[in-house]
């Protein structure tokens, strides 16, 4: 009989047509999906292709999203923005999400994912879609040309790290809190493990919560991030107009499977956390910062502008005003989610409050787009990197932070801790 | 017995403290207001005014706005925003108005602008001011030094040209149809000549309208544009919260003024007008570019993204979806006019057509921010310049038309006739 196996385990086996695979096991995969974006996509890989004379194994499991140049800001972006258009028409790639939103926000959004799925993605973040009990992760250009020629992917089966999260998480903390924390507690150096995140905390996390969790597993280093499968994330799948697959629930670990290690941490004892320049694991309380001066305040990104965390945003911002000499950006994760803002009334709270609502697209997390911040100037931002330079000038000091932090310190002109302006709203 | 005056001559009279000046005539005026932004003011002016030991003459009469580089694309651009909001704090200029909107826009929308004032402003479209029955000018970096310096200017007293437009504008044409077909009609040397807008036309025109035909009196060649009070042109003033002067409504032309020459045109016969590439003057019938393919429509800019531009582009767009390969940005020309679309229902309608959002500024005009166009591609642009390679690649196109003609072309996928789309909303 074979051993216990991790959720992980589970589905590279079933994507490499085997009952069972080991860590350290070199297997090769069927992939379920491939996704790309106009910056790593097709500029990167068309010529490759042609080279090869290969042609894309099955434009059907292609999901392409045009994230990184949009809107295109000077003649270069705009060529990529045409290239990748002309791609996906040569190719015939119909799932095309061309200035809809972020990649790792369309795919659950669009009803792409479905747990046990095996994929690929040309993004770094590409773990976040392991919130829906898939196995997805971030490729190369040269990695990505075999994937979409071939359709398949070899890969060296890797340890699952288990992160437990027992308590409630209290108000005004969020994902974005757990994982700075885990990223100062964990280091950056988890390389080629699975973070598998699971405890009572987490199975009552919202879908877009647990995505800020899988989404920064890139930031601890790890392959990918990864969560069993249960009624959350179901209802989530319903909602996108998907069938559920009859197994959809049975994606789980195994009672015993065996993990590299296993951490137990208890949420309510979590403050509101934020990250220093220039390493998200320069991550500390956020009263250690009020000194800081906030010349802007980002609210976007992946794993930042969802509209649960445009709703975090306004529980803090309503009725309140954006400091003199503070601006406050925030740039939607998706067309669909400033639509749903609109509607609930989220959106007019936050420009009442003096927020610029910027067009959606990764932005200035990816330093493109508006947002670049100058010499000297400090930004707390919804983002989940803030390495020197990323965001502007590489004299400037980027603090990462939740929503529910950001909106705070954009009232207050200064690193605030948002537990002092919650509201119930929306 | 003085001889009579046209309304610009009476302003610079006024100006210069004199009561009669004649064309050609050289005076010294006194400045009402100057307008600068972010391209043009700090970052040029600050090093002449250190260089010159001068301090601005007062702070209370500069208007400093920030629309050209924001938000921040690149370090530089940041740096220039943080440089313009330094000098703006160091000088004690309280006007200024920071990713708020484009100044042309923010001049009336703040109630700065009233009738018989003399106005500099650092953009070649300070002409849009004159829609106010003021004198207003566009200047280089050097005469604002020499402006900000001193609170004054000299100027050669300029001829007038009368431009009466009688008769009704068929529906689904507006303003800019009437600019395009005048830069056709008379070219675009009129160089150093007031054109001075009149007739029933004119009269029942709505101030956003107004401004369009003094803006791109800068298309024309011409010094400004100018257009007498009327109860329109006070009661916005009214709506602003500013008092209305007594005389007001007396900054007419005299009834015999000598102007250098006056057309009569008629509106009814207009039809709706696009210029072709490469400049204003291309101008022709919306029909002989029905074969055009359009990748991008564009509603933006001072003088093609007012709520009145929105409000036309609705009217065509309601309940319809913007063609297959073919993207439609809207750039509003400030934070209010957003707003403004927001309350009235405007926005929604745009976005449910599939229009992408844009923050306010002067943005894909100016070649900046967002909206950038690649090689080969046309865009169809409520701007008012198609110069080469203005927008983007030097090897695109852009055609200009009303915000009626764009939104009909976003539809259509091709530069089409409005009028086919027209419904009457919002």
């Amino acid at each position: 009989m074979n051993s216990p196996q991790t959720l992980a385990q589970k589905i590279i086996a079933k994507a490499s047509g085997k009952q069972h695979v080991v860590p350290g096991e070199i297997v090769t995969c069927q992939l379920d999906l491939v996704l790309m974006h106009d910056s790593s996509g097709p500029r990167r890989v068309k010529s490759r292709l042609e080279d090869l004379g290969a042609k894309v194994f099955d434009p059907s499991k292609i999901v392409l999203v045009s994230d990184h140049f949009v809107p295109a800001t000077d003649p270069e972006s705009a060529e990529i923005l045409a290239l990748t258009r002309r791609w996906a028409q040569d190719n015939l790639v119909n799932h095309f999400y061309d200035m809809q939103g972020i990649c790792h926000v369309m795919l659950p959004q669009q009803g792409h994912l479905k747990p046990g799925m095996f994929l690929v993605g040309g993004d770094s973040h590409s773990p976040t879609g392991g919130a829906f009990a898939t196995f997805m992760v971030g490729i190369g250009a040269t990695e990505m040309t075999g994937a979409l020629a071939t359709g398949e992917i070899w890969i060296k089966v890797p340890e699952t790290i288990r992160i437990n999260w027992s308590g409630e998480l209290p108000d005004g903390c969020s994902a974005k809190d757990i994982m700075l924390f885990l990223c100062k507690k964990l280091g950056m150096n988890n390389n080629y493990k699975v973070m598998e995140f699971g405890g009572e905390t987490v199975r009552a996390m919202s879908m877009f919560e647990r995505m800020v969790l899988c989404n920064m597993s890139a930031e601890l280093g790890g392959k990918t991030g990864i969560i069993e499968a249960d009624e959350t994330t179901t209802e989530w799948i319903k909602s996108t107009g998907q069938a559920v697959d009859i197994d959809a629930l049975d994606w789980q670990s195994d009672n015993k499977a065996k993990y590299e290690a296993v951490y137990h941490f208890n949420a309510s004892d979590l403050v509101p956390q934020v990250a220093a320049p220039h390493s998200p694991e320069n991550t500390d309380n956020v009263d250690v910062f009020s000194d800081v001066t906030v010349h802007q305040a980002y609210i976007g990104a992946c794993t930042g502008a969802k509209l649960s965390d445009l709703h975090m945003a306004a529980r803090v911002l309503k009725g309140q005003k954006v400091a003199q000499g503070t601006r406050l950006l925030i740039a939607p994760a998706s067309v669909k989610t400033t639509e749903m803002a609109a509607k609930d009334g989220t959106l007019s709270l936050l420009t009442e409050a003096g927020a610029i609502m910027l067009p959606t697209g990764c932005g200035a997390c990816a330093g493109m787009g508006a947002g670049a911040i100058a010499n000297g100037e400090n930004c707390i931002s919804s983002t989940s990197r803030n390495f020197k330079g990323r965001m502007g000038s590489p004299d400037s000091n980027v603090y990462l932070a939740s929503p529910y932090t950001v909106a705070a310190s954009a009232i207050a002109g200064k690193i605030a801790d948002p537990r002092l302006f919650l509201t119930n709203q929306p």
